[in-house]
């Protein structure tokens, strides 16, 4: 039968990642890639497993196979509570909501708020992942542009002037693709400026854990949380495998999220839930964090090391003090999508800038390079021979 | 903030599930309860949980923990195809996608398929959970009418005769509410005018595998494959907390579903695949399945008993050959949720089956009665207990 001329006209906006079809070219034998976006398998608490599972299953026995609530299982969420605290949020079980993903609570988000041609404010560039989310609801997009501080106050303000915002979408710590982070300064400024225009906003932070120099940051929740949702994950500091994200909102946005939620997938897994809740309680977080910094933190210095001894005096890019990602800046009127494609014949791989920019014509120049799934000495290796891609495409 | 103004029209659609509100009282201590709908915790296989790990783990290493494809672990779904063969439904892993609960699947469906105010055609009574799903993307229903042998092939050529109708969703074995079963003689009727009608169908299939006596049928999918989406889940033959289901659908609608899914939640649990992995390929199910059968049959046997001891002479209920629940009628003019009303202060609960149509006058006089969560006794003293009840009700 005829799919084509059953499908809803939001199923038209649904478009195959453009990313991923790239990408399909990173699993070439001999590629050294900088173009992954995920932790390192060896991030992840293999040895325990067996433990948790041991502790989950004399725990809570048939429970951590039942069905359960829509919110999440109470352990888990009582054990997010004191964890969450240290960023500033200070909530009981009852705000801490469990998503499949920090993907299912931005899905939740797009589906609770979103009207057909509402607009959403996102740092430009940004998190694809969220406006894939968002997208089968309709939004349109609106930039607000960042320095290597995060997001800029007052070009958020103006957009905020400008335009009927439903709400703004960022991630404030470490982001995807910049690494760049919302200065303590800035965080009550931009605070003061949602509650100035009586906006929501979306604290997206999956990587705030992975950080290798500086002090932690408080959340942009912590300052504005009556009008902040603040989305968490277990995926990079435990496994991404589990699919499972957390989250705090007002409560009369939390109410519709689980709604909603019910009718997409009843609840998040509970044996996942269970084994996170083993591992924040049991202290297994707190061992295993150190581990995960101390494996990527030696890769993102030979990362800044090696662009610095090879890449050409008209790059710049990012100095994150932790998260997965540097973004780099070529100079005016370089096109990295065809430097792409050099750079795959000669075997190494990154992700092309403006596959993070909601327009087209933004970004040409720009470029992602990931540094936690391969070792220092790949890592260098592959910012040596991309240097040289760039020098032989750009002579 | 006011939350309430920035929500979008379709959050208003997403209601508190009024039967979740009615079974609130249900966990009341001395309560008799054949209100659930959930599997008997000692249905589940605790006891090879750790089994399953061990070998997932030594099978799949940090892949069992990794991100994954949007279509499923590689190995469950190539356990899953000659699981499905069973069932006469022969493709190969890549037709057989996995969703997060066959509740994940039907939002995708909802998702991909349904404009406001599409037509979707439903056995009347019906699945909620289903409805669920689709309600946020705006649809409109049509009940099609069901008896002792399942849904009545003249009222669906007739709706489909006088309704451009997008899909038509069914639960053709064991049905949820009413136990009943799409008849073997029924089934290619069904495909023949799902055929002339051109027309989409949704085989929800959460229940074939408990069959406790008869023999088993082939799928409504083996009839007409070509424009059948057949459903099947985890849920009651290993673990609902695993939050596992799966599809096989028509290629191009297989496209548009994964899109919708990578949006929602990139993927399913990988750690929850690799278990149901190792549970179909080590012949753990083939071993449990018996004893979830074992379970149940006397269960159902113990309800069909006190119903036919206890019940009165003018009510009629559904004797199915598996599944989870039996479906009553009682006389005209009985309403049950006034009944509900007394039995919860006699301590016994039953869903009253008027929850089960999507309008709200049908069914006043029916109610569902779950048989799996109770042993034999209990079930024999709540059934007694409910028909004493009706007689002080209706005297």
């Amino acid at each position: 039968m005829d799919i084509k001329c059953l499908l809803a006209e939001r199923a038209l906006t649904m478009k195959a990642s453009a990313i991923r079809e790239i990408l399909k070219l990173v699993n070439r034998p001999g590629m050294v890639s900088l173009a992954g976006g995920i932790p390192a398998p060896a991030s992840f608490p293999l040895d325990v497993i067996p433990t948790l599972l041991e502790q989950a299953l004399s725990k809570y026995g048939s429970y951590a196979l039942q069905y359960d609530l829509t919110e999440g299982f109470l352990p888990l969420r009582e054990s997010l509570s004191p964890y969450l605290s240290k960023k500033g949020i200070n909530v009981g079980a009852d705000r801490i909501c469990i998503a499949t993903g920090s993907q299912g609570a931005l899905d939740a988000l797009g589906k609770v708020l979103l009207d057909p041609d509402d607009l959403v404010a996102v740092e430009n560039p940004t998190y694809l992942g969220a406006m894939q989310a968002f997208n089968p609801y309709g939004p349109r997009y609106v930039g607000v542009d960042t320095d290597d501080e995060g997001i800029i106050p007052a070009a958020l303000e103006e957009v905020l002037k400008n335009n009927a915002i439903k709400f703004v979408y960022l991630v404030p710590t470490f982001q995807n693709p910049t690494g760049r982070t919302l200065s303590l300064e800035r965080r009550p400024l931009i605070a003061e400026i949602l509650r100035r225009y009586d906006v929501l906003a979306i604290e997206d932070d999956p990587y705030s854990e992975l950080r290798y120099c500086g002090d932690a940051l408080p959340s942009l929740w912590s300052f504005a949380p009556e009008r902040v949702v603040y989305l968490g994950t277990f995926s990079k500091i435990f496994a991404p495998g589990l699919r499972l994200g957390f989250y705090v909102a007002p409560p009369d946005l939390q109410t519709y999220l689980l709604r909603a939620k019910q009718g997409v997938d009843l609840h998040s897994s509970t044996l996942s839930q269970a084994l996170a809740a083993e591992y924040l309680s049991g202290g297994y977080l707190d061992r295993q964090l150190p581990k995960i910094i101390e494996l990527y933190r030696p890769r993102q210095e030979a990362m800044l090391g090696a662009l610095a001894d090879h890449f050409p005096r008209d790059f710049s890019w990012s100095k994150p003090d932790g998260g997965m990602f540097i973004w780099v800046d070529g100079p005016e009127g370089l096109n990295t999508e065809e430097l792409y494609k050099k750079a795959i014949d000669e075997n190494v791989a990154f992700v092309p800038g403006r596959f993070f920019y909601f327009r087209d014509d933004q970004g040409q120049n720009t470029m992602r390079l990931n540094f936690t799934m391969s070792s220092e000495a790949v890592i260098r290796e592959a910012v040596e021979r991309l240097a040289g891609v760039i020098r032989t495409f750009t002579s």
